[in-house]
């Protein structure tokens, strides 16, 4: 338990009602009751905020007045996940090697390391303090792991790959796998050999059952700070920049280049050998095939401007229509082009009737100075 | 070995053909040999029923006459899943604890539970009776698992996750990692806990590799007698009804709702903070971006009713098509703009002369009357 | 360390600059340094090649004239993985069966089997000469593997599959898993039994994470050859041919059948019971719907022969393009009928007048012969 007051200091927030409110825990607006702590990241959850069974909240500044003690930020929804460590329950991670692990020689430990029941860690490895490998993840030979690295249940970590520090692998995570490289010959397809290895820079977060690949020569590398969701593929000799968002279902093709800042949403993916210039964003689905220079926003198959791909969307969405207006078009062309053809009959008719009447005039020698009107 | 008359009261069939016919195995239409029972589910097999080697058959009620030994039955899929139940290899569960499995403290287990090698079982675990853990599966604190539910090998589920009765978790599915929630700051992704959990409710069925993020804060829930299929990804905070099916590689983003009886197809998804309404059906590839009400069916991306995007669809087909007409029309358009013009300056030509013949008529003044024609 | 004629003779290429070279590794072009071999596969890299650090080079035969030691070879990329063959780094396999091991009753393992840590074999397995099974794998009752296998880490074969020889698992693989079928019933979803298998024949290789579903009845196969990807779905009863390659994110559905040599690209799919006929290939993303020809190459949703497919996405992308001319050609095609109107008008005026002036002139008597004329 916490006192309001507490979590305005936590937060720099600026407080209304009762500061010393007991705080038991943390729940969504819908879930709230009793003795929790909720929050609203925008004015528009206004109605589910007068609603809410919550002790207390958590809104932006300029958040309408309320009834319940609140807390109000700059940053809510970042307040939010501070308030969330707070309540978060107390993990209990057993220090030392377990008993049932196996560790294999000349591996190198830092302080305060967990390696829990049936872990493996193969030979000459090397983990940072406070690593923490849960049961059955297994680390190959040679693997270099930061201070700080969690390595969830039953995790794959191939030979040689390196880690930074504070990562987080998720529970089946497989890291170093070989590539998807063949030489097709007569006799079949021929295994390309894959020498190269996995590079995993700090901060990094890697989803559950996502695989990366090794290089076939040289590293795949996961940039800083960025962060892989459940079930991503990355392939071999991919370079992923800095603080990027890769949600499930992504694929990355081989030695494909994501710089620093890209956002692929679910079910996405690009090509191999292409790059995504930084900060760009493909939209869920998108399936980039070509190079895409930086800011780049697509969607679509292939990825194009998602404005551009929006617009023909919509277009899609009328080709029923389109096709009725075209089909009437059609008709009202031919029944044009009828008319027309009417119209030239009916004037060569007259005209052949004019003449006739002009000649017949001229004969009679009845008029004078025609041309001259 | 069973007799076809076991079999014939098993289903509550209507037989045909001698009672004593000795059933040894089950196999399809195309691989049964002598001593095997098949089954066609339709009609249209016929000709398949003709030429197949089973020593006997399971049939809708009303098919054509048959040469072989059958079973009549209202539920032809549904006898033949028991069929199977009959002829399914025993297996053989060992009991208890297996002496390379890791028990926890504090645990509580039902009777007749079955923790198999390398199984890991963390702190406070509830195991209901006869739940069967195999080798390899990693069960994290104050897990509870209902009676009768399989968790096959390398299965892994995260602290404080709770499973009903007679559910089966196939080899490696993921449980309870941590949603992919982040606050984007200057400094990086902030990481949002999840202090919540995963509720998986009775009779669940859930693929190998399938991941199922727990809640940020609440339950991530998968509503009782839901089948889920392989390398599924269900979000943090998702609410699944009861009796859905969610085929292989099916996204469904954070916080988002299916209610009862939703099914979706291979490759489709969902985005986040959405309602699929009950009983509603996402075809294959589906992308459903926005609430649906029930018994929606859809297809497409986005999604929207089936039938306007097989239309759609069409029309896509016949795009090249209907360029070329409205590229004729525009030809057509082109003739007709010109030949009104032409037909138009032939007019003013005969107007002209028109006029001047009126003119040098009643110039002569010969005429008369001329008004009252 | 190797000398660059060692290579020449390995490779059976044609050699220029210094035999002696003595050569420490193998590199990409960008990446190799001092003692590296790099490759280039076609004369397009020639600007990188002028570029690289590299202290010899494996190329075709027609390549552009080099300043380093080169050895020209009819096929270079078969060439470049026989060098990385030489340059891997040397794996130790830890021979016999590890203590933390466990191993079932009445197995029969071959000659240099490897069974490494945690890893659990069930009761009358089979596994042949050199089979290699790394930590945590689960191979389950009477299944059978072939000489020179690998199961690397975390791999699950559930009970009765069948795997040939020379074939490769990777990480987190799982085999023989039930397939995803039920009768829907009006109390739920009754579980169809899966009582068949799995068959991988020799020289396959599949990827981390991908799974593949058990017969119902009869085997689901996966023929002599081909290489699967990481994190495919193969349904139950599906028949995958020799030498096929399947890529990353592929769903099979059940009962379908690819036959020998096919293609199948990244986050493509293929409904059930079809048949993609020999030697096609289905591009990225395409879903194929319906029985596909031998030499089929398709694209999009649902895949058609791709060269109309890129037609119909070239139109699409024309679209708002169309829709203007079309409207354009509305506005055109309404002034041409309000013209054609027009003219229609001042043509039934003109015979009018004509007609009121034939008729004049017809009354004053004056003309003789007119319909002579």
């Amino acid at each position: 338990m916490v006192r309001l007051v507490d979590l305005v200091r936590l937060l720099n927030g600026d407080p209304s009602g009762d500061l010393n409110t007991p705080i038991y825990g943390a729940a969504s607006l819908a879930d709230a009751t009793g003795g929790d702590i909720t929050f609203a990241a925008e004015a528009k959850y206004f109605e589910q905020v007068q609603a809410t069974q919550a002790a207390a909240i958590i809104v932006p500044r300029d958040f309408p007045e309320l009834k319940i003690p609140a807390i109000r930020v700059s940053a809510p929804r970042l307040a939010w996940a501070k308030v969330l460590e707070v309540f978060a329950p107390e993990e209990c991670i057993p220090l030392g090697i377990h008993q049932t692990a196996w560790v294999g020689a000349d591996t190198l430990m830092g302080k305060d390391v967990s390696v829990q029941a049936h872990a493996y860690i193969g030979e000459r490895v090397k983990l940072g303090d406070r690593v923490v490998v849960h049961p059955g993840a297994y680390i190959g030979d040679d693997v270099e792991i930061g201070a700080d690295t969690v390595i969830y249940a039953n995790v794959v970590i191939r030979e040689r790959v390196r880690i930074g520090c504070r990562c987080i692998l998720h529970p089946g995570v497989v890291l170093g796998s070989d590539g998807f490289g063949f030489v097709t010959t007569s006799q079949g397809h021929y295994k390309v050999p894959h020498i190269g290895t996995v590079l995993v820079e700090d901060d990094v977060e890697i989803g559950a059952n996502t695989t990366v690949d090794r290089g076939t020569t040289g590293v795949t590398r996961i940039g800083r700070g960025t962060k892989i969701d459940n079930l991503v593929q990355v392939g071999h000799n991919v370079q992923i920049g800095c603080n990027c968002l890769i949600v499930a279902f992504v694929g990355i093709a081989g030695s494909s280049v994501l710089q620093d800042g890209v956002t692929m949403a679910g079910q996405s993916g690009v090509a191999g050998h292409l790059t995504i210039g930084e900060n760009s964003v493909v939209m869920s689905r998108g399936l980039v095939a070509g190079d895409m220079p930086a800011r780049s926003v697509v969607s679509g198959f292939p990825a194009r401007p998602h404005t551009e791909n929006m617009r023909i969307l919509a277009e899609e969405r009328r080709l029923p229509v389109l096709r009725k207006t075209v089909n009437a078009m059609q008709k009202q062309l031919d029944k044009a082009l009828t008319d027309s053809e009417n119209t030239a009959s009916d004037v060569r008719q007259l005209e052949e009737r004019l003449a006739s009447l002009e000649r017949a005039i001229d004969r009679k020698g009845n008029l004078a100075g025609r041309e001259g009107i």
